[in-house]
C-alpha cells in the first residue's frame, strides 16, 4: 500500500475537519482508495486554541516553511484562506515541487492564472474541489464528467448565507435586516457578512467555475457582482404574484464567442429545482451538451462537507503518485488565454422593475411610453396596492431586452415627476 | 497529442449518439482532454437500418469479434445491452487485454462480479457510468468524490418511466392504466413496460450502486424489488394529505454490518428535493460522512445524457492509457467479498397501510388490535370518505416497525370478516 504523507497548513475549522475524518474513516479510506495517506506536519499559528482533534507534538511543524522544505511531505494542503501568506506558502510548495489542495476561493479567484499556471507548468497537481461549493463535486463533474460537453450555462446557488435570508424572507414575509438578524444567530453569517451579502464571495465561485467552464481565464475583476441588499419583502411577494422566486445566482453563460459571468439577485421560475433548494444549501445546474441539465445539490459550507471535498482531492493526487500519473488530469484545460467577457451592459436577458409611482392616471403611459420608445416590450405588468395619491409599487415584467437599454430607459424613468423612488430591477431567469 | 482508437459495439440510439457527439465536439474533447480519440471499428448487425450518422465503410467492422480482435483498437464500447452477446463480448476483450467501457446495467447486476473481477485481475480499465441514471456522473461521485465517505444510504430515482407515471397520476389524480398509456404516448415507456414499471430496471442500477457503496458485491438476486402496478390514486391522494408524494425509489442504507438493498414505490416527505423530480428525470441522494446529503439529478435515460457518459469513461481510460496507469481507480474497491444484505423481512422502516373496509363501528378497534399486539405503533390515521355499511379507504402511517411483524399484521388484518380487500403497504421514508 502505498504511502502519501500530507502536510496541513491551517488547523482551523476545516483543518481541523479534515484531521478528524482522517481518524475516524482512516481504515475506510484505505480500504477505497488502496493508499496509506498519514498527516506528516501540522503549520499552526496558535496551538492554544481549544480543538476537538489533538495533533502529536512531532507532527507539529515550526512554521508553514519548514512544513513545506519537509522533503517527506508529497501533498501541501493549504487550509488558512486569504491572499497573502496563502499565496506565497503556496508557490513555494509548488516551487518545490510539491502538489497542493487548497480550498481558497478568493485567492484562486484573484491569483488563479499564477498559481494554476505555476502547477502546470512544473507538472504539479493542485486540486481546488472544496474551494467551490463545499461537498459538492462541481469541479470534478466539470473537469472530468461532462469534459466532452459543450457547457453552455452554469447556474449557481453558491452562498449558503445569502440562500438562507432569502429563504426566510420569502417563507416568514420579513425585511432584510431582520432575516440577516436570525442568519447571524444561527451561525449561518458572520458578524461583519459583507462577503456573502455583497456577492463577492459567490463571485469568487463563479470566477472559479467560469474559468473552468469556458477553458479561459475569467478572472474576478471581469466578474459582475451585485448583492442581496436591495432585496425587499415586497419583490418576493411580487415575484411570486408572477410564480417566480428570489435566488442569488451565480451565472456563467456562453453565447456566440464571448461569455458571461455575473452576480446578482435574480427571478427563478417556482417550479424550477433550484427554486427548492432552502436553507444553507447550495446547488448547481449545468446545462451541458450532449449531457443536459444537471443539478448537483447539497452542503456548501461547513467543516464536514470542505473535508470530504480536500479529501477527495487529497485521494486523487495520491493515486496520481501512486501510479506516477501527475498532470493526469491537466490543471487548466488549454493554454490558458483570457475569456473574452461580456460587459453586463451588453447582455439580454428578461428584467422585473418595480417603480416607486403616485398613484395617478397616466403612470403607466409615462412608463411604457420610455420603455417602447427603447425597444424593451412588456410581458406583464401587476400593480397589488392601490392607493390614489400615495406612493406604491408598480411592477412590469419585460422580454428579453438589452441591459444597456434597461438602464438608460430606467435614467429617464427615475427623472419623471411621479416616480419617487430609484426603480429596482432584478434580472430573470425566465427559460431554465 | 495520444491517440485513443475506439471500437464501438451497436449503433443503436446510444451508439449513433456517440458517434455524433464525438463529430459534434471533436475539438471541444482534444482541448479539454488532451486526447485524440478516434473512431477505428464499428461492429453492427443491421447496416441498413436508418440512422443520422454516417459511418464509412473502412470503419465498419465484419464483426464484433472481429473488432475485438483488431490489435488497434484500445477501448471496447459495449452498447448492445443484454447478457447474452455483450457477456461474451466483454469477456473476450478484457482476455484480449482491451479496456471496456459499458452501458449495460442488467449485465452488470447479473454478471458484474465474473466481469469486474475479470477486468480487475487484469489490471484493464472497465468504467460503467452510463448503466446508472444516464448523464449523472453517481458511479464517480461515489468511486472517486465521495472516495472517503462513509456512504449511509443511497436513495434514488433511477428510472423515468415510472417517474413519469407516478408524477403524472399526482399531477392529473389519474390511475396508473392511464397514466402507463400517457408515457407510451409520449415515448417514455416501451411497447412492453414490465421491466420498468416492475421495478426490475430499477433493482439492475441499484445493484450498482450498492456494490459501489458497500464495496461487496450485491447481486441482482439480492436486491428486493417492488413495481408500480399497485399504486393508485386513492394512495396519492392520500399520501398528499399526510404531505407525503409517492416516488418508485431504489434505497440502499448501511446500518450495523447488514446493508440494505431494495426498490419499491416509497412515501417521502413533499419537501425533500427528490419529491420535486418530476417527469422522465432522475435524482440520487446519497448521505455519506462527513459530506452530509448529496443529490445528483439529470436526465437518466436517451440517447444524449447517456453519450455523454461514454463520453466521459473513455476520456478518463484514454487519460489512463496515455499516463500509462490503467487501473488508477480500482474497478472493485476491495477483494470483492459478498456484501451481507438484511433480507427485507428484517428490515424496519415507517408504513403507509391503506385497508379497504366496511365503514361501520368497531373497525378501527380490530385493526389497531391486532397492530398493537404486534407491537407496532400508530403515527396517524386518516378517513376521508365516509359511507356508512360500504366499503371505504382507511389509512394508518405507523411508526417505524419491523416489515416481519408488518407482515404478520396484515395476514391476520386481512382476514377480518369486515376487510375487503387485501391491504396496501407502502414504506415510508420519514427522515430524509
Amino acid at each position: 500500500m502505498k504511502r502519501i504523507d500530507i502536510g496541513l497548513i491551517g488547523l482551523g475549522t476545516v483543518g481541523s475537519g479534515l484531521v478528524r475524518a482522517l481518524e475516524a474513516n482512516g481504515p475506510l479510506i484505505r480500504r477505497n482508495s488502496g493508499l496509506d495517506i498519514r498527516l506528516r506536519l501540522v503549520a499552526e499559528r496558535d496551538w492554544r486554541r481549544r480543538r476537538d482533534v489533538r495533533v502529536p507534538r512531532r507532527l507539529r511543524a515550526a512554521d508553514a516553511r519548514a512544513l513545506i522544505a519537509d522533503p517527506g511531505v508529497d501533498i501541501v494542503v493549504e487550509l488558512i484562506g486569504g491572499c497573502g501568506d496563502a499565496r506565497r506558502y503556496i508557490l513555494e510548495a509548488l516551487r518545490r515541487g510539491k502538489h497542493v489542495v487548497t480550498a481558497n476561493k478568493a485567492l484562486l479567484a484573484e491569483h488563479g492564472r499564477e498559481i494554476l499556471g505555476l502547477a502546470q507548468a512544473r507538472g504539479l497537481d493542485l486540486y481546488y474541489e472544496a474551494s467551490v461549493c463545499g461537498a459538492i463535486p462541481v469541479v470534478k463533474a466539470l473537469r472530468e464528467a461532462l469534459v466532452s460537453n459543450r457547457i453552455r450555462s452554469v447556474l449557481g446557488i453558491v452562498n449558503g448565507t445569502c440562500n438562507y435570508i432569502l429563504s426566510r424572507m420569502t417563507e416568514a414575509g420579513i425585511e432584510f435586516d431582520e432575516a440577516l438578524l436570525e442568519a447571524q444567530a444561527m451561525g449561518y453569517a458572520e458578524a461583519d457578512p459583507r462577503l456573502d451579502i455583497d456577492g463577492l464571495d459567490s463571485a469568487h465561485k463563479l470566477a472559479i467555475l467560469a474559468t473552468i467552464s469556458s477553458g479561459g481565464w475569467v478572472p474576478l475583476g471581469a466578474v459582475h457582482a451585485e448583492g442581496i441588499g436591495g432585496v425587499t419583502a415586497v419583490d418576493i411577494r411580487y415575484a411570486r404574484e408572477f410564480d417566480y422566486v428570489v435566488k442569488l445566482l451565480a451565472i456563467y453563460k456562453r453565447e456566440g464567442r464571448a461569455v458571461e459571468a455575473r452576480v446578482h439577485p435574480t427571478l427563478i421560475p417556482s417550479g424550477h429545482l433550484l427554486a427548492s433548494v432552502g436553507g444553507a444549501y447550495n446547488a448547481v445546474c449545468v446545462r451541458g451538451e450532449p449531457a443536459g441539465d444537471i443539478v448537483l445539490y447539497g452542503r456548501g459550507a461547513g467543516r464536514e462537507p470542505t473535508s470530504s471535498a480536500v479529501l477527495a482531492d487529497i485521494v486523487d493526487i495520491g493515486r496520481n503518485i501512486a501510479r506516477g500519473c501527475c498532470g493526469r488530469v491537466p490543471v487548466v484545460a488549454a493554454r490558458m488565454g483570457r475569456a473574452p467577457v461580456r460587459p453586463v451592459e451588453e447582455i439580454e436577458t428578461a428584467y422585473y422593475l418595480r417603480f416607486s409611482v403616485i398613484d395617478r392616471p397616466g403612470v403607466l403611459a409615462g412608463i411604457t411610453g420610455i420603455l417602447g420608445r427603447l425597444g424593451i416590450s412588456i410581458a406583464s405588468f401587476l400593480q397589488i396596492d392601490r392607493r390614489a395619491g400615495s406612493v406604491v409599487p408598480v411592477v412590469i415584467m419585460t422580454h428579453r431586452a438589452r441591459e444597456k437599454d434597461v438602464r438608460r430607459a430606467l435614467a429617464r424613468i427615475d427623472r419623471l415627476p411621479f416616480v419617487k423612488a430609484r426603480t429596482m430591477l432584478i434580472r430573470v431567469e425566465a427559460r431554465i
